[in-house]
């Protein structure tokens, strides 16, 4: 059996995002990687004060966001435009030849707008398919993808889509031609035993100790759909995930989650 | 020696962007091209709108329009994403395998800040160098490439670049390995000997008939760097330009201007 190559796929959320010297520590860290690279961006604090300071008046329902057509432009112009180049630039001064998409471009990620039974949750898309060839080609171009959180559903709508289930469904459709690592970035060294407790970073979290940990409300709330994300990719062949602060990628700290079957 | 291969340039401005029937009915059109095809979007007038809204003053000195910081976080945002996805989104839904860029994804369009004697343009960007091999690359792979007016400056900072400038910087750059063809669409049907008589298009434009014009003031004002742009492209390469509305892309009128040496 031929050896794959390997890629890494590194996600990093709005805490990043929204602070400018934590972004460019970060990018510094990401552009020094060896390898495939693919980064994905959350969206950050920025489309809700353009929201804002254009008197829109955000769309909570039972409360869950609502992407109205209003918010879909700013959240389209914050996250592809703004932040997606700006992030692409830097990248580029430090070397590593980023291109930015959303899943329109090339048709790379192909959605549909959720049919939620109660709630309208306007332009929001869940993922149906990776156009894993040209994102393959790219990669072989020695091209660094960065993925911002918009796709569309093919038929001219743009859709406001999680950039946690776009980081793993990109890492699920090149494990058919890579060795996939994916890697959640974020302002904690880990999962922690006790929210509380930023020294209680757990090492390693299996399918048991997940089902232990959940009952005992150890792990809760946003913490358990990115989880349930991550077994969902481990069990469709992404090789490995971590979840921890970006410092690790330059092996600057030793302290940080793995998440194994 | 060998045929070279052809690539169409179509650069569309303000009035397309700003009318969504209008910019559909282009978009079917621009789709229905056959060959490799580049198109370059301006900006229209939702980045001055949405300035507007914010409560942004627009910087004017000696009538020029100043791009400070604020300004290029609007107008990156509406051109490389609002504008550049929903083009892309609707090429997509038409067949083409459109990808959206601004200058910095892939190092596509390296510019330099603007530094005038007694102006400062602020994040303005004079285009120095296209990245002829790549773009080559993904029109060989069949991408339809679609570049906002959005360009950096290979250190980390975007630059507001004209879109005119853009399309003709981009033609020369590929007149090495392509035959291209340079459209200019706008409102008009063409160069007009009369600006208040739609019907006196000037079939053909070559430098003597443009000397003539420009000291008879029949053309003038914003047409002038249109046209300078023009015969600066054909001189360097670049096979046919023409200027007029977009039904000429699929023969649907039979008037328009062609600019020759």
């Amino acid at each position: 059996m031929v050896n794959k190559q390997s890629v890494s796929i590194i996600k990093i959320g709005g805490n990043i995002i929204d602070n400018p010297a934590e972004l460019t520590s970060f990018l510094a860290d990401f552009s020094a990687l060896e390898g495939n690279t693919v980064l994905v961006h959350g969206g950050g604090k920025s489309a809700t004060k353009l929201a804002q300071s254009m008197g829109l008046v955000p769309q909570i329902i039972d409360g869950r966001r609502i992407t109205d057509a209003a918010m879909l432009e700013v959240v389209v112009g914050v996250y592809a435009g703004q932040i997606n180049k700006e992030v692409v630039a830097q990248l580029q001064a430090n070397g590593s030849n980023a291109m930015g998409f959303s899943g329109a471009d090339g048709n790379l990620i192909l959605s549909e707008k959720r049919n939620h039974p109660t709630i309208d949750f306007g332009f929001v898309g869940d993922v149906k398919k990776v156009n894993t060839s040209l994102l393959s080609n790219l990669l072989e171009t020695g091209i660094t993808p960065v993925f911002c959180a918009i796709t569309h559903d093919g038929k001219g709508q743009l859709l406001n889509t999680n950039a946690d289930t776009i980081a793993s469904e990109l890492a699920i459709a090149l494990s058919s031609f890579y060795d996939v690592t994916l890697t959640y970035c974020f302002e904690k060294q880990g999962v922690l035993f006790d929210a509380e407790d930023d020294s209680s970073v757990i090492e390693a979290i299996n399918p048991d100790l997940y089902a232990k940990l959940k009952a005992e409300e150890a792990i809760h709330s946003g913490m358990i759909p990115k989880l349930d994300n991550c077994f969902n990719s481990l069990s469709k062949g992404v090789k490995q995930i971590k979840i921890g602060h970006h410092r690790m990628l330059q092996n600057k700290t030793a302290t940080y989650t793995t998440i194994t079957l």
